[in-house]
């Protein structure tokens, strides 16, 4: 996929995105003249009633169903991690990481509430990438290999794909994606992640403002933003938010630093996440400056700053709720109930 | 349960009122320790770690279950229907409850998704309550009589209580039960409802305005609020919420209509829904007025309006993932990950 004639990979990716569909504009229309006839007063549904409607215009029908939504939590590892940007030392992302596979993490426990999958995509832990203080996270050839990799999530055939991630050191890096790709001042973008106060917090600016400063990853493209400030995981969940758009998959995303990899997409094409919700807005301050500018509303609200995407796992629960309500409520007249 | 030695009805609601227990502080205390040794930064869960934390509490056990979550619907006809406040005719109700006791009404799927069970509550849906514009919606005898019915919402035990209703002209009663209990406009209370717009929504508002005036309800007690300003329903589901403290069961509430219900015994004493959950924020405006001014931040944000129990129904997710999440993720002593 990732192969092209000219051997410059990201041309590869930007093929891509420019392959992107749109939704299925018939079906979105019969989905909603569904809704209106449904037996409750119009819109009463609110959200409910949008998301069976967008998901019926990437399904290709008027009743769209979701029977193997899935979770796949992109973990990696970061060399900038070692400047003591986080309250927790770098070796917890494998520790987690076997949390997951040992099923006693958050996101398992609500994986299993909701019926869906999880898989765990771990991204050479033990080689982090390098300090984006000192040097590009990765080469031009690793970063679309990564993202390439990322659009393994596919594979499984999800109905519904949410994203997360586990990175000790990623909210310092998707600052830096949002201070490069929006400029501002690095303050702006950064927030505690998994708890930084005082010192860990000022270390923590201080990284994201000069990793912005070195690769001056505001003046090049989004792609390159990615590559200069990384990581592993946010270039594989770039990559798997394109493939469930090629595949027409509704993703779900979860919290600060999903959005990250949103971003780069959106930069790239203002469509790229006409398929995405926004699963939660996370108590992570920066999250809801960005989920506006992304111009996508979040599901849910409930002061989760967790990552591993328990945020987005939460939202399956609305999602599934809405198309069993579009699905499964009487119209008006089968119900025999006068309409206003 | 309500027939005293002195016969005064509302003597022995306000006799139960008295008799509320308090949350067991050990068991709270004991879940908000165990949520701090989970493996994830303290607090990070955000307000699922509250829910689990509370419910412990009125469980009386350091990890609380829910297997049985129950949505019960109580229906009710309003003889200021006739005046023309809904875009729906009255006969609307009767139908709705055949709608939801086929299973094809939003709430059944609702429930259907997250296990839940469903009792709809019928009360005299033929013999409407009288046009309070007019006069009293309810005696006394009948208004205690209508909380005591509602307490057999908790007949099937359940463990977490949702509560919706259905009743054209509802929302009108509703606003006038504010308005008696709060003061202020009419029209601070009124809103659209299932859609009222126009002259139906400038009728709803000289409705509310009249009810009030004509029955001086905001001079009076809270349930002189509720008996003069009716209906069936709302003093049904007071009995419920009463009922469930009790019992030490949680409630999930809905929306605007049943906010009234909630605030009438939150007037009587201002402790009475500590064992609540606001499920959700409706789209009817003075709704999240009304849960403030009630210090209940809602679950769930999604434009909802449809009543019959649909928000809270919702919630039950929210509230399913937070007690699995603390009952079934590892401590950081169990994982053998590094805290902080």
């Amino acid at each position: 996929m990732l192969r092209s004639a000219t051997g410059l990979p990201f041309d590869d990716i930007r093929n891509l995105v420019a392959q992107m569909p749109d939704p299925d504009e018939a079906a979105r229309a019969a989905a909603a003249e569904r809704q209106r006839q449904l037996v409750k007063p119009p819109g009463a549904l609110g959200r409910l009633e949008e998301i069976a409607i967008r998901i019926a215009g990437w399904q290709g029908r008027e009743i769209p169903v979701i029977n193997r939504p899935t979770v796949a939590v992109f973990a990696a590892t970061h060399g900038v991690a070692g400047r003591g940007v986080s309250p927790y030392p770098p070796e917890v992302t494998k520790q987690m990481v076997a949390t997951f596979t040992n099923g006693k993490a958050a996101v398992n426990q609500i994986c299993g509430v909701f019926g869906a999958g999880l898989r765990v995509f771990d991204l050479a832990l033990d080689l982090p990438t390098p300090d984006i203080v000192e040097q590009d996270a990765l080469t031009e050839a690793e970063c679309a290999a990564t993202m390439a990799f990322g659009m393994e999530a596919l594979a499984g055939e999800p109905d519904l794909l949410c994203l997360g991630e586990m990175g000790i050191g990623n909210t310092t890096v998707a600052a830096a994606i949002f201070h490069g790709l929006y400029g501002g001042e690095a303050e702006e973008w950064v927030g505690p992640g998994t708890g930084s106060t005082g010192e860990v917090l000022a270390r923590k600016i201080a990284a994201v403002r000069a990793a912005v400063a070195r690769s001056k990853a505001h003046l090049d493209d989004p792609l390159e933003v990615l590559r200069k400030l990384g990581g592993r995981e946010v270039a594989a969940m770039a990559g798997a938010i394109l493939a469930a758009r090629l595949q027409r998959v509704p993703v779900v995303l979860d919290g600060y630093v999903v959005t990250a990899a949103a971003a780069v997409l959106k930069a790239l094409d203002p469509t790229a996440l006409d398929h995405c919700f926004a699963g939660h807005v996370s108590a992570e301050p920066a999250h809801r400056v960005v989920l506006e500018r992304l111009g996508l509303r979040p599901l849910l609200d409930l002061d989760m700053r967790l990552g591993e995407g328990s945020g987005a796992a939460l939202a399956i629960g609305v999602v599934k709720a809405a198309l069993a309500c579009h699905a499964g409520m009487s119209t008006f007249a089968e119900a025999g109930v006068a309409d206003a």
